[in-house]
Order: C-alpha cells, then sequence, then structure tokens
C-alpha cells in the first residue's frame, strides 16, 4: 500500500507495517499504565485528617492487607496528593491521542477517494437524509473522544492549580472526570477493538494506489549503491520524476536513453528499480518494512505487551 | 504550627512535617521523570523517511553509540511520535503544578494576617506606588508559570490531536513549547531552591497562631483511649469546643467540672491534652507529625531521591 | 465538486459553496472581535494602585485622549483584570480553530486520492528524502499552530484561576501569550491570504469524483415532488441504490423498468434527475448551494465584513 | 477594611469597594452572554444535509416563526458549525474563573487569620475527624467547578481542531459537555448568591486589620499636595516607614520632629494624614473608593445590569 506522509504518498509499505506503527503506540502506553498502576497504588490510610495517626496503628500491615504497593508516607501529603488521579487523567488522554490519530487514518482509508477498507455496518450508519451514505460513525466518535478524554485531564489539572496544601474540598471535582474518563476509554478500547476486528481490508484497491514516483527513492537508493553519493542522487531522481511529468510518461516506462540522458550511471539493471514488492523488501534494517522485519515486530511487540 | 485543611487551623504539626509533604510530591515528580527519560531515550535513527533503512544499517550500534537506551522499532511510528514530547510536557505540568501549590502556602504565610515566614528582598519588591509594600514576586510569578507549563502541554496535545500516522509538519509545533518548558522549569526550580534556602520562619509567629480548639481532636482521642467509641467522642469534642463558645473561655480553660457536666468520664488526667507539643508528639504511626516519624521521613526521601 | 459528511461523498456542491461555508466562520470571527475590540478599549487609568485616585484626576478625559471607549469604574477592578486578554486568546483560539479545519480539507483536497487543488509551490516544500514529495507544509504548519493558540488560552485560564481580586504577580503572564498569540494570528492570516490566492482549483478531478449514488437523495425528492412522503421515499432511494450495487450498474444506468420495478411511481422524467448540474441548481432555498443563491451569498457576506 | 495586592496590605479600601469590584466582572459577563445569545440564535434549519434545501422553504419565516434572531446562511457552513457551543463554553468558563477569584478572597477572609467574615452553616460543613472545623466548603466546590467548566471547553475544543467541515459524527461530542456546562454554573450562580446573602460581615475585624503602614501612600500623597514630585515623595515616604520599623513605634506615632528629621516639608498638618476613613475619602476620581464614588458605581452597575 502507499505509505504516506504529509498525506502525500510517499512510499510503498506493508499494511501491517503500518497495523504495526499503532501497535508500538499502544505498547508503550501499556508500559506506562504499568509505572503508574504501581505508583498510584499507595496507601494513605493511617494518615488522619492531616496529622497522622494517634493510635499507633501499623500502616504497612494495613496497606499490605488492603493490597496496596506502599506508603503515601507523609500525612499532610496522603491527604492532599490527587496525583493518581492527575497521572491516569495524563495517561488516558494520552491513550485516547493515539486512538485519534489511529482513526483518522482510518476514516481516511475508508472514503471514496482512498477506498482501502471498508468498515463492518455494524460500525456504520447511514444518513437520515441520504440514502446512499455509509458512515463511520464509530471512528468519528473514538475521534471525538479524544477530546473528551483531554477536557477531564484539562479540567482537573485546573482544579488543582494554586491549591494549598492538605485536603480542600475543591478536590472532590476529582471523581466525576475520573470515572467518565474510566469508562470513555473501557468502551474507546472496546469498539477500536470491534471495528478493527470486523474491517474489510481491500488489498487491489491499495496496489492500485501505488505510483510508480514512490519508487523516486528507490531509483535514488540505486545510484548510491553505485557509489553515487545521496545528495547528489537525490537530485538525479528529482530530475526523472520531472522528466516524467513533462513527457506524461510514468516513470517507470522512461526508455534506459531517456534516463542515461539524465544521468549516464543508470544501467541495464535499473528496471527492477521499478517494483513495489522489491522496494518493501529493501527496507531490511530493524522496524522496517520488509517482511522478515514485520515478523520481527510483531515478536518484539508481543513480548512488549506480555 | 497551625495544620490546615480547607484552610481553616486545624490541627498542631510541625514546620517541618509540612514542607515534608511537598518533598513527597517532588520525590514522586523525580521517579516519573527518571521512568519518562529512560522510554524517551529511543532511537528513530535508521527509520529513513517512513519505510525503514534500505542499506542494512545497524540500527542497534547506532542507537548504542549515540547513548539512546533502545530502538523506537517501527519506522512508521518512530516518524511520527512525538511521546517523547507529551510525556515531557504531562510530567513538567504535574512538577509546576506541585510548585503551584507551594507557593501558593507560602504566599500565604509571608501575608500579614498568617507571618510565619519572609521572603529575602531577592525575591520580593517593592510597590512603585506603595512605599510600604513587600511583595512575593518570586512565589507568584512560580504560581503563575503554572498556567503556562501547562499551556504548552494543553497547546501541543491539542496540535497532536486527530492527525495522520507517520510525519506531519504540524510536528514542528513541538519545538518551541518544549524549549520554553524545559526553560521554564529549569528557571523554576532554581528559583524555588533560592527562595527556600533564603526565606525566614519565624516559630513564634507559628506557635501564637495555635488556638486551643486545634486539640479538640485530642480531646475525642482522649477519651477514645478510656474506651469510648469515636463516633460518640467526635461529639462529646464538639459540645466542649460549643462549650467553649459559649462562655468565652478557651477550651483548654475549661474546668473540669465544666468538662465533667458534658461527660462524666474526664478525669483529671485531660490537663496534659491541652499541650500542642504533646499533641503532634502523639502522631506516632509511621509518616505522623511526630518527631521521629518525621526524621524517620527525611531518611525515606533521600533515599529516594538517590 | 462532491460534497462531504463524514468525509464519505454526500451531494454535489459548488466550489464556491464550500469556499463561502468558511467565509460565514470568518465573519462571525470579525463580527465577534470588532464586539471584544469595543469591551476590551475601557481606560484603567487613574485606579491608582487599587483604592482609586487621590488628585481628582478626570478619568474621562483622559480615557477620551487616549482613545478608550470607556472606563474600568471600579478601581480594585480596574487594577486585576486581564478579561481584555483572556477574550482576546480566547478569540483567536476560535479563529485558528476554523483556520484549521479550513486546512484539514485543502490538505486532503491536494492529496493524490482527491487531487481537487494544487498548493503554488511557495507553500509547499519537497523532501529531503523522497525527490517525488511536494508537501503542503504551509497547510499543515496553519492546521498545528491551532494547537499553539490553543495552548495560549489554555495556559492564561489556567494561571488566572482561583487568584485573589486585585493585581498579583502571576498576572505577568499575560504579555508572553498574548503577544505570540497576536504574531501567530497575524501571520497565519497572511499565509493563509497567500495559499487561498494562489492555489489551482482542478474542476476536471472535482467532476470526475461525483458519482451517481451522490443523486441518491434527488431521487428521493423527485418522489417527494410526486407526493410521496419523504420518509417513504428515502427507502425506495435506498433500494435504488442497493440495486445499482447488486448489478453493478451505475444506478444513473438503471433502466426504467429496473426503477419502476422497485416502485411504479418512477416515470419517464426521471432521467432528468441524474444530472448534477441539475441537482446543485435544485438548492434554491437561502444559502443553498445554486448558483443564485451562492451569488446572493457573496453580497450578505460582503455587507457583513464591511 | 485593608486593600490587598500580592496578598499584602496596600490601602484602605471599602469593603462595598471590594465587593463592586466583582461586580463589574459579573456586569461584563452579562453584556459578553448578551451579545453571544443574540449570535448563536441564528437558524440553521432549511440548509438539508449540507447542499440546502430543494423545496423552496422559506428559511427566513421558519427562523422567525422558532424564535431566532436571523440565518445562520451557508448550508454547508450551518451543517457543521458548532461555535454556539464553543462560544457559550468559552463564555462560562470566563465566569466561572471570576466565580473563582471571587471564591479565593472569601475563603480567605473566613479563614481565622482574616477573619472578616463568616459563611452561614447551610454552606459550610464540619469535620467527620475534628470536631473544631467549620470548612466553606461551598466556596471551595465553587472554586473547584471553574476547572470542571474550564474542561469542558478544553475538552470540546480539542475535539473540533482539525475537523474537515461540514457535519463530522465528533460533532455530537457537544451535547454533555454544553449540558453539564449549563448545569455547572446555574448551579454555581444559585449557590453563590446563596454565600453572598447569608455570610456575616465583620467590621470590627475589618478595622482591626488595619495598619498604619496602608497610610504611606497617604503620607506621600500629602508632600505632593505641598510640591514635592511624586518620584520623590515615594522615597520620602519610605524612609519613614523604615524608620518607623527601625524605631519599633507605629508610623502614625512618629513625632513631627522624627518626621521632619526625614524631611523639612513635613508640617503640623501631617497629624490629619494617618486617618483611614481620610484615606479612603480621599479617592474621589471616577471610581475610588470613597463613599460618593461607591454610590456612583452602584448606580452605574444597575444600568449595565438592566
Amino acid at each position: 500500500m502507499p505509505g504516506y506522509t504529509h498525506l502525500q504518498r510517499a512510499m510503498p509499505v506493508l499494511w501491517s507495517q503500518h497495523m504495526l506503527s499503532y501497535g508500538f503506540y499502544f505498547a508503550n502506553d501499556l508500559e506506562r499504565l504499568r509505572e503508574t498502576a504501581k505508583r498510584v497504588n499507595r496507601s494513605p490510610l493511617g494518615s488522619g485528617a492531616l496529622a497522622g495517626n494517634g493510635f499507633n496503628i501499623d500502616r504497612d500491615m494495613m496497606a499490605e492487607e488492603l493490597g496496596f504497593d506502599g506508603l503515601l508516607w507523609n500525612s499532610m501529603n496522603a491527604v492532599g496528593d490527587r496525583d493518581f488521579v492527575t497521572e491516569f487523567l495524563q495517561w488516558g488522554s494520552m491513550f485516547m491521542q493515539h486512538i485519534s490519530r489511529w482513526a483518522e487514518d482510518l476514516i481516511l482509508y475508508c472514503s471514496a477517494e482512498f477506498g482501502f477498507i471498508t468498515i463492518a455496518d455494524a460500525y456504520s450508519t447511514g444518513s437520515s437524509l441520504m440514502p446512499n451514505k455509509k458512515n463511520p460513525d464509530g471512528l468519528e466518535l473514538l475521534r471525538g473522544k479524544a477530546g473528551r478524554a483531554f477536557g477531564h485531564m484539562a479540567g482537573f489539572m485546573c482544579t488543582q492549580k494554586g491549591l494549598p496544601s492538605t485536603y480542600q474540598k475543591d478536590l472532590q471535582e476529582s471523581w466525576e472526570p475520573m470515572l467518565d474518563h474510566a469508562k470513555t476509554i473501557s468502551d474507546s478500547l472496546q469498539i477500536a477493538n470491534g471495528i478493527l476486528s470486523t474491517l474489510t481490508v481491500k488489498p487491489e484497491k491499495m496496489k492500485a494506489a501505488l505510483d510508480p514516483f514512490m519508487l523516486a527513492t528507490d531509483l535514488a537508493d540505486y545510484l548510491v549503491r553505485k557509489g553515487v553519493p545521496f545528495r547528489e542522487t537525490h537530485h538525479i531522481s528529482g530530475r526523472c520524476v520531472a522528466k516524467s511529468e513533462e513527457l506524461g510518461i510514468p516513470m517507470n516506462q522512461l526508455s534506459l536513453e531517456q534516463l542515461q540522458a539524465i544521468d549516464s550511471r543508470f544501467g541495464d539493471d535499473v528496471a527492477q528499480t521499478f517494483d513495489y514488492e522489491r522496494s518493501v523488501e529493501m527496507r531490511q534494517s530493524k522496524g522496517g518494512t520488509s517482511k522478515a522485519r514485520v515478523l520481527e515486530q510483531v515478536k518484539v511487540l508481543k513480548a512488549m505487551l506480555e
């Protein structure tokens, strides 16, 4: 399929490479969540109203019995600290930002213009006015919920700003956003999972969207392999693109003579450059889009998720 | 000194207990920063424009040589991921929120009404109109900068929302907020440190602000130690507070007879309850304000910071 | 051109109708700016430090001489009110939100998949790696700056939250965001204007993207004009869409018999329904996409801008 | 009462002057609300799904019948414009910011240290642990809700950022924040009104908090009236403050000789300067704290509210 930057066709990539790019976002989200979950699981119990407990209660035992990972040590800190909420809201709003980008890609891909995927009916809706419409409502809602999740976080951080230490009633404003945040994320996960596991990929449409200009980098790389510096090959390849546009001939159909007129170092073997599969397979460094590297990424990702 | 909740005098605490409450906020900030620093230190190098590197470059070696802790694996993720910025901005805006609360406390404490501390002249300014003024400008700026830091984070998160995957030029909006964020935090740390190490604490003012009602909890605890349930002693102590207000006699000067008229279980030894030092020393569970527990917290905190 | 909702082709519209949709956003921005400019242009001078002026200064005369529209009356309000900054930041962040949506449309339209417009070279950049790329950097930056502008506003609102009345040094955090906001907006306007006045519209591409399904609403309307209720015609038209998909025949090439098999009320004259120009011209109520209504909108908009 | 800047005692003011300072914030809120209400009351009806209405419906008549003030003209704008929500959320979050500052002042004033007011029991709560506490919960909640209201606005603006034109399902995220915003503001208004109309002002406490240094500006002004430039009198008055601190004698009890030793232009009549009432009455320019000017402000404010 075409890989895009700036929403412009850039270079051929595998669909799996594209999906994996989000896999790593989400794996990092999981790593962050684990760190946060561990840190926020500290017990405030036994801090009294603010000065501590006057009956020699054993805070460690109480924390252990209740499944905490440790103590919020200082009693004044313990009664006024709502960082466990803030951290969760920051975490969730970043997670939902990833969801919003993932949804944006899929919304584009199920437009008529891209046409790379179809969303299952369960996650689409028709239009009450236009009988022809099939709208990716599920994806749009996911994208929109990123704003809602951000609002939870922004609101509660604003609430806390400049409060005196220890407990102030303002902190009661933590519960509603936290609970709605958890629900928003939980629902979004379920819906994203449903959309992903039911969408139809259309490989023929993806292939049809490839165009020879997307091999311009491979053309430059071809000359690099012949010893020409990239800063030079970049310009040579650019001239091939320009020539193709000028003549109205697809770049992969320029004759060897036409190419050699631009740079004499082009040889017979340049023809094999104009091959999308080969272009993909050439990206063989770690994390690249060649098949072997994609399979390797799957393993790495699975290990991260365990 | 008086410990406050809801900005109302609550119970006696040590100044060191109050300062330690912020120490633990900042120790958690440091823990978060270390986790973030480790996670964001992953190398995108060798990802090419989006599809990966076509020359079999050794990404691991390159990352190691440059001091990275690992790889941003997927090439499409690597070119579009700005979570290292978002994480830092989230971290910094939470840190500055702690600074804003710390500053708020100190601004209150250097008002004429509280009068617990004096800020060094280097961090105060006079007024161009009022010759009598000495304003805690340094602290107010720290409190205000919490908004600026929040704005960096909020702005960049808004910028990223709903972007397609891989690189979009919008992401260029990461640099200015990130650099200004780093500078804001670095300057704020230096100024906060300067203010803290040069302020004058006025223990006599802190003591003068203690009032006998702050021992009402101790009075309730006294009866608890005689076997009366807290739900009952809380009301009994509340009646002592009311009686004191009604008679216009400080609570610690109510006679034994007056106390016994409220509850016959008050004995001779109730007098020792009306002692602020003793109240502080009674909070002997971990994290409490008794001197031994404060010293223990200092050790714990130092260990967290190492 | 295709008009979109949910990024799905919906109904044919004129390019001018699309551009005008933003014209009205911006006209409302201008109306808001004028109201704000008038309100914030009130003089605080003569309020002293907070209590007022003790020398019987004539505040009205001073305000008039300096070009103010009136007074910030109360002296304590006057020294602590930074709503003139907040209002401007709220205004600007909403304006930039409109810019971000406008930019998003154009970024889509200059992708290879849509291909409706070309951005002038002055506002595009090539890629340092890919000789084939022409990226709409100018538009992406405009879209990204919406986040920056939002950050100014969010940050300063957070700074002000919970401050005591009158002047606090925190308010100094108003200047930098305000000045950067003004510059961001001013630059963005100039760039947006440059992009708009130099882009190339490709009508043939717009026409080529029209598809007969976009006339499904017109087909439903056709029956409505014959007296069938819309709730019924919506379903009939939907069945025509389904039949067309089933047979693999474009909807406008279904035979009269095929249509009448779905609903007998289709007549000979149904053929004229399958005409994109006619569809556009049918939208003749105020604000619709018919040519006359578009020209009327231009007049209305010009009047709003004066 | 003491007027404060930087939370430091600055100059004497009337309590009514302080309350009026918020009156003008709220009057401006009302002015903004009226403008917003008028602008957002425009009818989208008759815009169809995006292209306009095809049945020559009379949009003006329909708008008039339904009580709208005009049309959202362009059909594509009409279906995608949610500025009526954004404007309301921006308005409300600024209004709640004023509430948060008003609440902050009152929270300070009902602390033991200030003691200027008492909140009615209906808006205070006791502590479940500390029988002595009376916490201004109502005010703290109002202050905290400013964050919640900000979160509504920040969240929905983030949701809209970068959406394509016309309707996208993301816009459904407008309703919940808008409705909760309206309820938050409506409830806050009712509670703020309840607190204000039931609080007890303690004038004797306000007077007791005045200190002679707050007349330093009046002392400077005294010499200005004798023809000495303010830049000079500011320093002279500052020296009087310093002398008073050095000798431990309240500034208003410095002898004429002591004052004249600092500056020979002090005369017999300087004694009348040390009078808080007189200081207040001297602020006679418009908007000042003198009684006549306060009464004038009440009239101005009432006119604004009508």
